[in-house]
């Protein structure tokens, strides 16, 4: 594609070289003359000016650190992202039902669908159009699953599990599955029925070997655009907000209610029956025990706001000398009342 | 059901209308006539007033508090468990030998077990009467599946391991691989072979994505009655008591013992070899570094008892603060030499 | 096997018995009259006194603290491991090639290799000599995996990657999937296309439920040697170093490094971007945030010199008591000045 091209198909400007052939993306260091790169950290400006790159995406005020072509953009990784599916559209694969998967005949299955080898589809299960099971994936009883989503192979959808349209949801994730619920009974435990479902909306990705339960009562429920990396526990009947993204091996305990663009950091931990307001950002490892009400950067074991957090955590490191000096005064003092 | 038959059914007394038909439960913001709910934490105690269930299970002292229909317990949280899966019975799955299982004619079946698509059972596994083997799952040769057990699509058992009776293990969990066992050869890891196995006792529910390894020499063992939730990895040779609950998350180092009736919150980690005694509670995302030998509640980085971390981690918010006061007066004190 | 036979095969000496016949191994405590144990810690000085092992490995300077025969050893764990290894080799598989698995015709397989029931391979896969890929494994399309490599059952490696020679996977990983690669669009997120693989060494280890994502632009590299236990996160684009072992629960942000002959405890979180050097120590449960360029042992969150932790995490210990020293001064003080 020529960068004329590409920059009309993106609907951005670009100086230098339109004729610029490029083939595909590549870092700065590695993309040649065929390749799109682009610059978004200013760590990276000795890179972009050494850069073979064919082209780069780079903001207008950057337009003069790069000699060569570049595509002009307010926010370069966005166009770079673009650019990228642009440049390398994911392969296409041709609809499908192979003979070792297991369709239950009361399942319903919409146009141009892909069953992978090994998928097993239950009775009441909803497949819309379009939709890639892939190799190895459980549907249960009644699952329904929206147009265009994207199953990689051994997805686990248990019973009532409803997924939206446009989603993507990676190997080993299960959704569905009993939450943590148990009553006591002089010191042994006693199963508390699991009766609600996972309800994801449109345009939800979830990572590998991430888990969902269903909820105790109510739903547990993952709004639309929601990002979900790999190994994160969501546990019964927590609400995920719409186009909150959260990173990997983060713990999310039951009944815990998280907002709208929201960004959770990886390894936090939530403790359960919160409130957090929209557009919270919460640091890597941070635990968070109270509801949050005020949008802002939270950190900290338990999670407080992130400038308190980082002067104390830098006290902290001075603890042991703090303790010394306080030692010191104390002396000092005590030697001032025995003169 | 009618809250008289349900009461008796239960073992628990009624006052109102012993006629109400109840046909499941709900949240007391949500229940409607024919609904259950429950009223275990007095934050509710305005839904409780206003809530349209049929029938609420509360204990005697809560009477007052709910004009309608209640079920009388001393322990609402565990009778509502209990009407609950009286209620909502979980579907009784047929019995069933999926033409696309796989079952190796030296295993050993019982009575009324199903079979779905795409599992797979080696030469010499044993499973019980009444069990399920959901779809995809693996048991591995010399695997044992005690009666009523129900494995969750997409389980794996490997070589050896022992699951007794009335267990629910959820999809993706893996029970017997290899424990982290490394010899150093000059600066090359060889690996020492894991030669033990998991066995597991009767009742014990295993969450979504748990790992639990077998032991180098001596088996990692699980006790009966106890609940572990989802992405818990127990490592080689631990040994987890009778009825200990452990929340999502936690990772529990090798050798490392953990008593009976112990409750473990989400995120916890456990250093190897130490010994957890018996009704030991551990607060989320805290450190156990050493063994506990006295029950009671322990918290923190290293873990120690939870009041002194509550009033530690209580200063730590105000550590910066502190300083300040400390260098103050530590001028204040020269000022006072200088005089 | 005989003890004489034993430490040939081993290349070690022996003292005592050399006709002792082992059949096997096990703990100080368990361990009869035909099977070998080994002393490496003195904690269990006592297990060994009156351990009725037929033999036991230790180093030449404990030799007197066991009556019986003994093969003696600089570094007794690592002769523990090959004895192991030599009185219980893993069971050989057989090849084969199950009638339900599902192998594209374009896959290539290499000579003796045996593929289990369920196992699916696409198009375009390379599959070495003696590799076994076990049931329910998904290969997809262009995989490549190495002579004698073992994946244990329910492994998924995704499109493109690259498995060397000799590695052992266990069930559950994932290698391959999508990074978490995110642009923002005025607060709806953009998926960055991942265009990188997952590239793993050769005798690499990795553990139960462990995820390893594909680079977004340049490879993700696991290198030759390296051991990972399970449920370990490792981001796009990370690239650790040979000989590296990684504790279970471990998190690695995108595009960090980590030098060779690391050793990183259970539960470390890795912020992305960081350099860290060969031969370092992480402990467990540390996070962290900077990049690290001097071989050392390190601790915290963040990690800092394990040393300066120790301290400073002793002096967290009695915060509490701390503050209300200051407090007591300040008062003092402020009597004086009153005066």
């Amino acid at each position: 594609m020529q960068l004329r091209e590409l920059a009309a198909l993106l609907g951005v400007a670009y100086d230098g070289d339109g004729d610029c052939e490029l083939s595909g993306v590549a870092t700065l260091a590695k993309a040649g003359p065929q390749q799109l790169s682009f610059f978004a950290n200013r760590r990276y400006r000795g890179q972009l000016a050494g850069s073979d790159a064919g082209a780069v995406v780079l903001a207008p005020a950057d337009r003069a650190l790069f000699a060569g072509a570049v595509l002009l953009s307010d926010n370069p990784y966005l166009t770079f992202a673009r650019a990228a599916a642009a440049l390398h559209p994911a392969p296409s694969l041709p609809s499908q039902r192979h003979p070792q998967a297991s369709v239950h005949p009361d399942a319903r299955l919409g146009a141009d669908v892909r069953i992978e080898a090994g998928a097993v589809i239950e009775a009441g299960a909803q497949v819309g159009d379009r939709v890639v099971v892939g190799a190895g994936c459980y549907l249960g009883a009644g699952v329904s699953v929206g147009d265009d989503t994207r199953l990689s192979p051994r997805v686990t959808l248990l019973a009532g599990t409803r997924v939206g349209a446009r989603c993507l949801i990676h190997p080993g994730a299960v959704l569905g599955a009993d939450g943590f619920g148990l009553a006591n009974d002089r010191g042994v435990w006693v199963k508390v029925p699991q009766l609600g479902r996972v309800v994801v909306g449109d345009d939800v990705e979830i990572g590998a070997n991430t888990t969902i339960d269903r909820g105790a009562l109510d739903d547990t429920v993952i709004g639309n655009g929601v990002k979900l990396d790999n190994l994160i526990q969501v546990a019964h009947g927590v609400r995920i907000g719409e186009h909150t993204a959260i990173a990997a091996c983060v713990g999310i305990s039951g009944s815990t209610v998280i907002g709208r663009h929201c960004v959770i950091g990886g390894g936090v931990g939530f403790v359960g029956h919160l409130e957090i307001c929209d557009r919270v950002i919460v640091t890597g490892m941070s635990m968070v025990a109270q509801s949050i009400t005020r949008p802002g950067v939270y950190s900290g074991i338990p999670a407080e706001d992130a400038r308190r957090w980082r002067r104390n955590i830098g006290r902290f490191h001075q603890l042991d000398e703090l303790a010394r000096r306080l030692l010191r005064l104390e002396r000092s003092n005590k030697d001032a009342v025995d003169e």
